[in-house]
C-alpha cells in the first residue's frame, strides 16, 4: 500500500513538558525507522476525549492516504477497554476503544476494525500505566511498515461512539451550541455549512449567540469590520463565530455550551450561493 | 536546485492546541512526502506580525540553503492582501504580504517575489478562512518539490515592510529599546552589535536600561557573577540585557519599549576588540 | 554503524516561543540532512538540570541504538564548563558537563566521553551566548553522520555527577520521596520498583504518603475506583502515587520533595509476585 515515507500523526492528552510523547516516538522509530512523525496535539485537557475525537475530524482529511493516526487519550489505560487498530477513508488509526475516532468513523464506510492483541512491555520492571508507548506506538509503526491489519489482531465488529450535542432543527429555526473554541477565540459549532445549506434553501439565514444578533452567514473575516463579530463557516466545514482581528470568546464573553440559532430571513435575493 | 532531502520550517499565530498546524503539515507531506518539516515556533501571540518577522530575522540564516520557510501569521486571511512566494539569501519564503519576511529581505538584494495566484479549496464546504492550509502550504510543498518560483505566479515588485522601532543616534550616545524579551527573560534590543562597534570605534562603551548603569559589553554571562545583569550581543547580533542564571525581566521590571542607551566612556585600554 | 536515518532526540530548556530550537535543527540538518529530528521537551524548567536529568533517564531506553541525545540545560553557558559527547548504552550523548546526562550515565558501564573542543561560531558579530546552536548541534549532527566519537575531542575521565535525593532504607520501612510530577498529577519518587521489590521479598507493602495511607502497590490504575488514589509502579519502574481519571498532585495537594514511606505488612499469601 505505501510506495513513499509513511506517516504517523500522533495525537494526546500527554503534553509536552513530559517525556511520554517522546517515548512513543523513540518506540515508532524503532519498529518504523522510515517514518515521518507529525504531532496533531498533545494539548487535549487529560482524559477529554471528546475534544480529542474533535481535533481528529478537523484535520485527518488533509493528511495523505496510508497515513497513520495514533491517537492515545485514554483515562481507562489499564482497564479491560479494548486497543483498536482501523483502516478507512484511506488512513489508518490505532487507539483505545473509546470513541476517539468515532467522529471519523461514522463517515467511513470501508472501514474495517481489529483488536490490538500484542502488548510489548518495554521493561520488565515496569507497569501496565503507559500503553502509548507499550501497546499503540509498536502497532502503529508495523501499520507503517506496511503490515496488514488484520495481523494486528482479531476482527471487532461493535466500537464505542462519542456522540455530540445534538442540534435541533426546526422549520423555523435550528438551535445548536458551541463545541469548542480555538486560540483565536473562534467559536466552533455543532452546526455543519453543508447542514444549514440544505436546510435554508434559497432563503438567507440569521445567525444569533444567545440573545445576541451576529447576522447572516459571510464568506470571509474581510467581509465585516476589523473588531467586529461575523458567522462564517469554518475551515472543517462547520459554523463559527469570530471577530475580525479579534477574539469572539472575550468580547462575546461565552463558553462551550452556549446557545448558538440559526433562523430564515425569507428568500434571497440573488440565485445561488 | 536540491539535491537532498527539502526542509520546510513553519512559523505561525496558531498555538498547538488547535489542529491547524497538523493539517498544514498533512497537506505539506501530501505534495511533498520527502519533507522534512521544522517548527520555528507556533507560540506567535495571534496576529502579532512583527513578533513573527522577529523570530525569522532570528533563524533564517541557521537554515541550510534551499529551506523554505513557510509563515502564517495573518490577520488579513480572506482580504485582498497578497499571498507571496520569493527566492533570495539562498532560501525560499512562502506567506501573507503583511511584512512577516520584511526584516529579512531587507538584506537579501537578490530577492525575487512572485504572488501566489493559485488557491487550493481542501473541501467545497469549508470557507476562505485558513489559508495556511489551501494556499501557502500547497505552494510552499511546490517549491519544496523543487518547481520554479515563477511557475506559482506572477512577480511582484513592491512589498509590504515592517520597520522596527528606529534607534537614535548621537554623537555621545546612542538611545534604542527593547524590541522582545526571551524565555529566559533576556531583553532584545534594536541595537546592533556591529553597528554599536562602528559607532564606538576604539573607544568603550557603557549601557544603561532607563536610569539604571548595566555597564560595559561584556563578552559571555561569565564575565558577571550569578544573578547580575550585563549587557551583551546575543546570539543573532543584537545588544541584549541578561542576568547570569537569572531572568532581566523579572528582576529589572521592564517591558518591550523599555529604553535602553549606549554611551561611549573614552579610549579603549587595550587594542582590537 | 548507522545503517538507517540517524535520529537526534533534543530536550533543551529553551521552550518553544522563541527561536533558539528551530535555529539548533536547522545547523543540524545542515550538518546531516538526513536526520529525523525528535523533540524530548523543550519546556524544562529554566537551568533546572536535575528535571532535565530525569527526563533522559525516563525515556533514553525507548530511543533505538545509535540515537543521538542532544540535551542543552546549561546555566554555565560561555563560562569553562566542558562541552561532552559521550557513547555508552547504545547511545550517543552531547552536551554541557553538568551532571545533565548523569543518571543515564551510571548504567552504561561502556561509557566512553570526550570533551568537544570544536566550537562553530555561526555568525562573527555573535556572542558566546548560544552554544546549543553554535557548538552542540554541530557535534551532535556530525555523531549522526557516523563521524567517531574520538575526532571529536579528547578522552575525559571524571564528569559532573547529580545525584537523587537519597532513599532511607530501614528494616521496617523505606523512606523516598517525590522527585517529579507530571502533566497528570502523578507523583513520581526516588523509590524504584525493583528496590522496593528485592527490599520486601515475599512480604507485601504499605505506601504512605505523610501521614496518609495510599495502600498496596497495584497493577493498574483500574484496580482502584475512578477517583480513587493508588501506589503504582510508573512506566519508567518509580513507585508512583496517581488518582485513577484524575490528579493526584490537586487532590492531595503535595509538591516536589513530599516524603513517601514504605512499609512491610507481613508476608504474601500468594508466591511470587
Amino acid at each position: 500500500m505505501i510506495m513513499r515515507r509513511p506517516i504517523i500523526a500522533i495525537l494526546t492528552d500527554f503534553g509536552t513538558s513530559d517525556h511520554y510523547v517522546a517515548s512513543m516516538k523513540g518506540v515508532v522509530l524503532g519498529v518504523c525507522p522510515d517514518a515521518t512523525v507529525v504531532d496533531i496535539s498533545h494539548d487535549v485537557a487529560p482524559h477529554d476525549v471528546l475534544a480529542g475525537a474533535l481535533l481528529i475530524e478537523s484535520c485527518w482529511r488533509d493528511f495523505p492516504p496510508g497515513t497513520v493516526v495514533l491517537g492515545v487519550v485514554d483515562p481507562g489505560v489499564g482497564s479491560s477497554r479494548r486497543a483498536l487498530a482501523a483502516e478507512g477513508g484511506g488512513l489508518r488509526f490505532v487507539g483505545p476503544d473509546n470513541g476517539l475516532f468515532s467522529l471519523v468513523w461514522r463517515d467511513t464506510p470501508d472501514l474495517r476494525v481489529v483488536e490490538v492483541a500484542d502488548c510489548r512491555r518495554a521493561r520488565a520492571d515496569s507497569g501496565r500505566t503507559f500503553e502509548g508507548r507499550d501497546r499503540f506506538a509498536p502497532a502503529a509503526a508495523r501499520l507503517a511498515n506496511g503490515v496488514a491489519l488484520e495481523t494486528l489482531g482479531p476482527p471487532v465488529e461493535q466500537t464505542i461512539r462519542l456522540s455530540l450535542p445534538t442540534a435541533r432543527i426546526g422549520r423555523l429555526r435550528m438551535d445548536g451550541e458551541i463545541i469548542a473554541i480555538d486560540r483565536f477565540g473562534n467559536l466552533v459549532t455543532n452546526l455543519g455549512g453543508d447542514q444549514i445549506g440544505r436546510w435554508a434553501g434559497t432563503a438567507g439565514v440569521r445567525v444569533s449567540l444567545g440573545r445576541r444578533r451576529i447576522g447572516e452567514v459571510v464568506g470571509t473575516y474581510a467581509d465585516v469590520a476589523p473588531g467586529a463579530a461575523c458567522a462564517i463557516i469554518g475551515s472543517t466545514g462547520r459554523l463559527e463565530i469570530a471577530v475580525r482581528e479579534g477574539n469572539a470568546e472575550r468580547l462575546l464573553r461565552v463558553r462551550r455550551g452556549g446557545r448558538v440559532a440559526v433562523e430564515r430571513v425569507g428568500r434571497r435575493r440573488t440565485q445561488g450561493r
